[in-house]
């Protein structure tokens, strides 16, 4: 029962997370008419397909902490579950962050602060979510139990981190965007 | 061969709640160009925003539900089956019912009216699923033995108030609209 | 290592047809503007709902088959795979025609007829898939042993069957669109 | 543990490829008004529907030769993660590279070559990655042992072939887009 609960969460969160990573591709397109040769458009778009990779990666990553995370899981309860469905939420919500990030960038001036602002907001929502997570793992003892002392305390920290690196990449993303997606794709190496 | 028939059964649920879920954030966009600058956009699209929220952590709550029911089945059949995809039916149309109420929250007047009975009537048709699943369950023995009687019968009284709490919302709806999405929020927590 | 073929398969294929159905509900919009009000758009777009409606329980029908199908393998090969392939293409082309057949209702004539056509086109490739599947089955010898008899001869009519079926049902929606989507409802039952 | 990391990325890739397949039918699509009779759309329509078709079965082949794969897996690290994660971006692009393609074909000159450069790149990039997967299988020792000499030798050489393949194709394609999108067909048998 307690394996079935946790596998159950694991493969709704893991078809959460493919079918976020998959629609952002739903973001890019060109015109055949009336906007310039396609050359031309594959040119002018570069910050969504920039945007597009990082996100990709972003996501990407946040599944794989997902998965080293509940790794360390033994059980579920319905806290949990809803401090899942918040890290999920904010997953399905980065394709709206990141084609809104990526129509402003080329527009520039204070919407194109919101729009990183929104982008490090939705993407600060996941770290504090894995933090929310791995808390009540730990105090509600839903960890198995002879990894819990490291690996537990190496998780917190990473996520720890987490929290305080998506706001400063926020920040330096208000003086310059590619700078932050650039800070962005390096944090999933 | 029996587990295999159940663990599809709760596989191809995750996905079809799992790809509605996400799509919701379909309904989230902006325009660049014609519709005033990305805060005015954000602030007045409040009502997508509140929709989109409330409606991911309800259909949230419906795959946990979901996930709670199907922990107490041993076996499905046909009409199992059928109950369970008259379920996804309502889970798949709730884009559509939140895209028809967050764009008329905004318009007032008898259609606003309307998108609300039509929310409530596709939440409504997912309370009627669940009981008629729970109620197969039961009369076709298709129920985990030593756990039917008091986990049934709790289950049951909780779809039962279920089946009476979405017409109660959705009748407070019809006088303001943002009062019912609170309901529907707090009835997920 | 043989049950890792067919379990990957049926996750697989779990996954393509819990997305094609749920992708049914981008056929379903409402304008706010410019199109009347919102009752008389829910009620002008009647064959879009029925059609909906319709295909999503033609598609549940079809996943409620593949499973019972799936459930007679003890092993996949890759000319299996390919049929299976043929199937999830006929699959994730309902919502196409599906979209086609609602639009192309309200309009009727010839372009109507050629509409219900490719509908009953597609629909037989499913059919057409599935009988291919199950020969390959029969014939490749991987079907588990006990059951193949009986079990086999009387899945080959129902898909032959349903050989037979979609192309009356499509000559008699040359006559009657309804009529035929009335028919559809009727043989998922 | 071990298991448990190779299922869930089995199952990510899974969900990933199977959205990435279905979100391919979102570029079907006809007009009622305007764009003349439906007979005439879908004929003209002709290069949608073929690279539709192909780049189905183009993915299709994409997901048996991953599992494939992945039958060689004993283990998986995060080299191998960060490469799957580089095979699936290319996936969830191909649906973008298709339509783009199906766009271009109609109007030809530089930009159709343009156009099938792209898809022949992306092709080349799943390519790329299966390589990079199954060389990191290899060297850091994650492959199962008893199979690992002829079987991985052989499916080295498959994807190593692979490599110069699509080139190829491609090369072909800038001269003749029908012809390309056969031989594409053509590999996946």
């Amino acid at each position: 029962m307690r394996q079935s609960g946790k596998a159950r969460s694991e493969a709704f969160s893991d078809g959460v997370i493919a079918v976020a990573i998959t629609l952002l591709v739903l973001d890019l397109h060109v015109y055949v008419d009336g906007h310039g040769s396609l050359a031309r458009q594959l040119r002018d778009q570069w910050p969504t397909y920039a945007a597009y990779v990082v996100t990709f990666f972003v996501i990407g990553v946040i599944w794989v902490n997902h998965h080293s995370l509940m790794m360390l899981v033994d059980n579920v309860d319905r806290t949990l579950l809803f401090y899942n469905l918040l890290l999920l939420l904010a997953v399905t919500t980065m394709p709206f962050a990141t084609s809104v990030l990526a129509d402003y960038l080329r527009v520039g001036g204070a919407d194109a602060r919101l729009a990183v602002t929104l982008y490090g907001a939705v993407s600060e929502l996941m770290a504090i979510a894995f933090t929310l997570m791995l808390h009540r793992m730990i105090h509600a003892g839903l960890i198995i139990f002879p990894v819990d002392r490291t690996q537990s305390r190496r998780a917190l920290q990473r996520f720890g981190l987490g929290l305080a690196v998506y706001p400063v990449i926020t920040v330096i993303g208000l003086w310059s965007p590619p700078v932050m997606l650039g800070l962005y794709a390096l944090q999933t190496a």
